[in-house]
């Protein structure tokens, strides 16, 4: 068979995986005998084979990385281009439009929209789009062309400044491509409004990921005392307030996260109700127990506390004794929500150490809501990595 | 230590999972030479110890289960009784009426309430309660005073004929315990009217569990055509229609169960958009894959295919054929929403298997919603046996 990319050649049984819809090729998986890696360029595209010359589709390649291959196309007669990119981008539309309403969503999450590698948040006319690997790095004038077309926004930028691109070997940079967008940027995330910093916030600015979670807070936190741990800039206290919370305060390091979040408070009138505390989580929430602090509902949605697999047992450690202040701040029947966005800690774990850390005060626990990323971050079945957030939604009673 | 109940012994260690919060003993956890079963009698309360003769709480006992004896309280001091079952069905009552405005739910969800063993759904002044355990059947007539005191209900139906009661050497009936319940009852369900044949219906007569994932199809079925097989008496069907299906094709053995979903597709103004197939889910399925008709939603909730862990290889090999008959049947971009009430198969599995069933006709998968069932049926986090139900959204598209 002859190919008009370079053969990327798979040790024998190794085409398995990717036979049964997975992306990715591992550096250990390849014959680097027939097809050694200093044949190739970063990011180039080459015609993945298995052991016996079958082509499995094509890929980019990227020899430092330990994923040293993603497939782009199934089939090679229809390798990766621009027009290949405007499709997939217009799929990714077409799910998102069938969801919601606002132009307010994640429209490409990377493999499970069949375009690893490439993250792009829409906050309405403005794109935030995330390259973190060295394959979509060399499209990136494709991809951004394909976004034009496809989207027509007024402002686009690159936030290619995540720590994944450093195993990638790829430099960290922000860069605005198109038009010239704010910092803060407007957004609706289930009838609330916000602002989200897209250039000096967190990854793209804002999380959507945690949508469908925040929206079971209607009807819970009617007059409800609430606390956000870990709040950034609002998204989940002011989410509760809007919904009828009496009282929200808002836990947060950052002292720039809680003027975003006063700001957002006044975009949705209710000011009033929220404050905000300053510091380590830990430490404050330690502070809010000696004094006596009782919330009705208790959110802790902290960053990745496993980042990687060998980080396991710290972490997991880390979210027990976050879950277990959370429960001592809680008044009786008072609800936990408690998120985690590591795919290394299974949501069954997560169930577990919610459970140990009730025990260990003597409560029990009632699970009524199981949340998971919401619709724009589908889950690509035969890629467990792209499953990786939890809100687990829990009532504390007395034994 | 004395007690007024007499000591259940269990073997060293085999207290951990009690204490951790499970709240079932297994027959081969117990010390039989210090503590034979033929010593107790069906049903009755014990003090469940452990080897060194500290008390874990009260239980009720079976001597013929394999499920021996489950806890009812922790504490001695407060033993199973009627002001007990009072005080548990409150608590379990101030969760539901937390969650929802209306009066129609599952009540008591039995292990998740700390009520093993029974299960009680309401439809307004209307209960129905299912006892499963011979322990529970000991307490009959303390639940319905409790039940009575702390609902007020008109009607109250024992429905009594489940074939769990067979394991527990129980027989199987039906009872009027309160008022003159007629077989057909209402019930409203995220908005939408039904009526449910609570004395000749499956089970209690209508599934409350899959309430928020019915829900879940607001907004995705608007204009579409959508085929709900295992229908039984239309939850999903009618919710479809209700929210803007064009089009809404169910399919179920049973004509009376197609006779209901009419009912109720009459009941919310419907009918026309509602037709029925009466035969076998797979055997009518396969007709329409002939006929090559399409539909752009399609949900397959079917019973139990796996009952008990023995049936799983089995089971899963019927799930996979059911959604790969589903998958043909979609239109392009279509969504598949997959069900399954088997506990026994782990989500995880039922996300493979849609998998393969889709890569089987070259077309990708994209998951988009992982439905779990609603909060008036809380998961024990100790008690794996309480998670059991799945509903997941998933797009197909060409590969």
């Amino acid at each position: 068979m002859s190919s008009q990319f370079p053969i990327l050649k798979l040790k024998k049984n190794e085409e398995r995986r990717i036979k049964a819809g997975h992306l990715w090729v591992f550096s250990n998986e390849v014959n680097a005998i027939e097809t050694p890696f200093d044949g190739f360029e970063v990011g180039q595209l080459v015609d993945v084979q298995s052991h016996n010359n079958k082509s499995l589709g094509i890929a980019y390649i990227n020899p430092v990385s330990l994923i040293c291959a993603r497939m782009m196309s199934r089939d090679p007669k229809y390798p990766p281009s621009q027009s290949l990119l405007v499709h997939r981008i217009k799929v990714a539309l077409s799910l998102r439009e069938h969801f919601f309403d606002r132009p307010y969503y994640r429209l490409v999450f990377g493999e499970s929209d069949f375009l690893p590698g490439l993250v792009v948040d829409r906050y309405g006319d403005v794109l935030v789009v995330q390259i973190t690997t060295a394959g979509m790095e060399s499209m990136k004038q494709d991809i951004v062309m394909a976004l034009e077309k496809v989207i027509k926004p007024k402002h686009m930028l690159l936030r290619n400044d995540s720590t994944a691109r450093e195993r990638e070997g790829l430099n960290m940079y922000q860069e605005v491509v198109l038009g010239d967008p704010a910092d803060n940027v407007f957004l609706e995330d289930m009838g609330v409004k916000y602002h989200a910093p897209i250039q000096s916030g967190q990854k793209t600015g804002w999380y959507y990921d945690q949508r469908m979670n925040r929206q079971a807070l209607s009807g819970l936190v009617r007059g409800a005392r609430v606390l956000d741990v870990f709040s950034y800039i609002g998204a989940w206290g002011v989410k509760a307030a809007v919904e009828g919370a009496t009282e929200v305060v808002c836990i947060d390091a950052s002292a720039k996260a809680l003027e975003h979040v006063a700001e957002n408070a006044e975009l949705n009138n209710v000011v009033d109700k929220m404050s905000g505390i300053q510091g380590d989580a830990f430490t404050a929430m330690k502070e809010l127990r000696e004094e006596r602090e009782k919330f009705d509902l208790v959110i802790v949605d902290p960053p990745a506390f496993i980042k990687r697999k060998k980080d396991f047992k710290e972490g997991r450690e880390a979210y027990r004794r976050l879950n277990q202040l959370a429960i001592q701040l809680l008044s009786k029947d008072g609800i936990l929500v408690s998120g985690s966005c590591s795919h290394h800690l299974p949501r069954h774990e997560l169930q577990q150490l919610m459970l140990r850390a009730s025990r260990h005060l003597d409560r029990n626990m009632q699970i009524l809501i199981q949340g998971y990323q919401g619709p724009d971050h589908p889950v690509h079945p035969a890629i467990p990595e792209t499953e990786y957030l939890k809100a687990i939604f829990a009532r504390v009673i007395p034994a």
